[in-house]
């Protein structure tokens, strides 16, 4: 399989699930349908979506019957990467090489446009009626998963290295949300315990892998690459993973959680090859 | 009935529940779960759960099985409420007389406290199993609900009075909520179509009343008596029903708003007499 023709076709996919998904940008109050257009369909690279289809499909499930789940997914991520952005968190100013909601549309307006974004998530997980996606989403997402790793995150902020925090933060930050996007797409699937189990595995290890790749981008990168502004972890003082260990031994981890996450595929009797393409991908991502 | 009897034992069985349904203060990280707790763990009026509850219990449900829509509502509530009073938004310093989330935790937290108490409503529903009640919660709380109330009540600041946009606000911003907390009592309760109508009517109606209430109470009460700053629409150039209508108009709305209320729950063979005496109770509120 050519990984870049997958990764496009389900973007595509992905895009259009998205946009059927949202209410239309010309709705009242206008201004906040279309922020949550804007904050969405920007291009995303839909890692977690991806990644959702790919596990239901590994289990011979149609894509079609994990796509409320992958949306649900990515609406939930760019709720966070909305509040993220806001001056009183991050303070960025661009996002995917555009300005950032708030920039665009104000605070008031980006801080109600994350909440809307996080809403439709679970909206339209509960149109699919089944309540385990929801509670995978929301223990992912929650004060015990995604919102525990930001607190933390902005609470290291000119920190001393610690190499148990920048874990903490890593798990919780960005891990946990790629372990639920796989679980998610296992579940539509079908998965027994012992399956969803060792793809619970595979999505922790390329969700700490893919966040470590991220720090490592962000120290090496250019700002025309990244679509963001490229050192703004050192300019922000935040903690990571370069940061503690450098840069050569942050390279060796994003291989050893790459090959620790394939190696957990290994043992089930699945189409697993899409999945095992994605992480060799995400380890050489350049953006 | 007695009913202040009646709602301090009811808001008693809501505290309790909403701290079962959160996680321990002392769990990592612990800034969060501390803001989580003290933004609603406060002494709140409850209003929403209580109607669940007492519309649950109208079609002789037990108390015990609206508990789940009872909290995750009042969670739902009390995240808007933390997300409201941001610098950003209506940058309020007091609520229910105390420091306001941002004041006490600073704005990062106060925004992922906010979001936290959102997911966990919708994890308490999750784990209740019944897709049917997150959505009825999902739609009432987004985009197309309170969240579109509070971007137009936001853009509406220092806004020429406007009899439809104030509707539309009342009608978005907490209505929808209070119809929302009825309907689920009532579907919990097995209503049938004709019945959840009913119930929705209202739920409408009341919501709508409390709404004008407590524009009047902004208008005509004191610091001591709200908990918060009195006559801070005007302060912050809110649009209001009395601004729109008047005082004496409002009071007349509010009492013909209960009174169609109390009619729509007239047709049914159910124990509705703690619904009505809600409604009574709103009406004259003090606070």
């Amino acid at each position: 399989m050519n990984i870049l023709t997958y990764l496009k076709h389900n973007q595509a996919i992905i895009d259009r699930a998205l946009k059927t998904n949202l209410p239309p940008e010309n709705i009242r109050p206008a201004i906040l349908h279309e922020a949550m257009h804007y904050c969405v369909l920007n291009g995303g690279k839909r890692i977690r979506p991806i990644l959702c289809i790919a596990a239901a499909e590994a289990f011979g499930a149609a894509a079609d019957k994990a796509i409320p789940s992958a949306v649900a997914i990515e609406l939930y991520h760019c709720s966070t990467l909305v509040h993220d952005d806001l001056p009183c968190m991050d303070d960025d100013d661009l996002r995917r090489g555009m300005p950032t909601c708030h920039v665009k549309f104000g605070s008031a307006n980006a801080v109600l446009t994350g909440d809307a974004l996080m809403i439709q998530a679970f909206q339209v997980l509960a149109e699919s009626e089944d309540a385990h996606l929801a509670l995978e989403l929301a223990r992912a997402a929650g004060s015990l998963g995604v919102i525990a790793g930001q607190v933390e995150d902005l609470a290291a902020e000119g920190q001393a290295p610690n190499a148990d925090l920048i874990k903490f933060i890593h798990m919780n930050k960005t891990a946990i949300l790629i372990r639920a996007a796989v679980r998610m797409g296992a579940l539509v699937g079908g998965a027994s315990e012992i399956e969803l189990n060792s793809l619970s595995i595979f999505g922790e290890k390329i969700g700490l892998a893919f966040q470590i790749a991220d720090d490592i981008l962000d120290d090496t990168s250019s700002d025309d690459i990244l679509g963001k502004p490229a050192g703004s972890d050192i300019e922000q003082q935040k903690l990571t993973y370069t940061a503690v260990h450098g840069i050569a031994a942050a390279k060796d981890k994003v291989k050893e959680l790459t090959y620790e996450a394939s190696k957990a595929l290994n043992t089930l009797p699945l189409n697993t090859e899409p999945l095992h393409a994605i992480a060799d991908h995400l380890m050489n991502r350049k953006n």
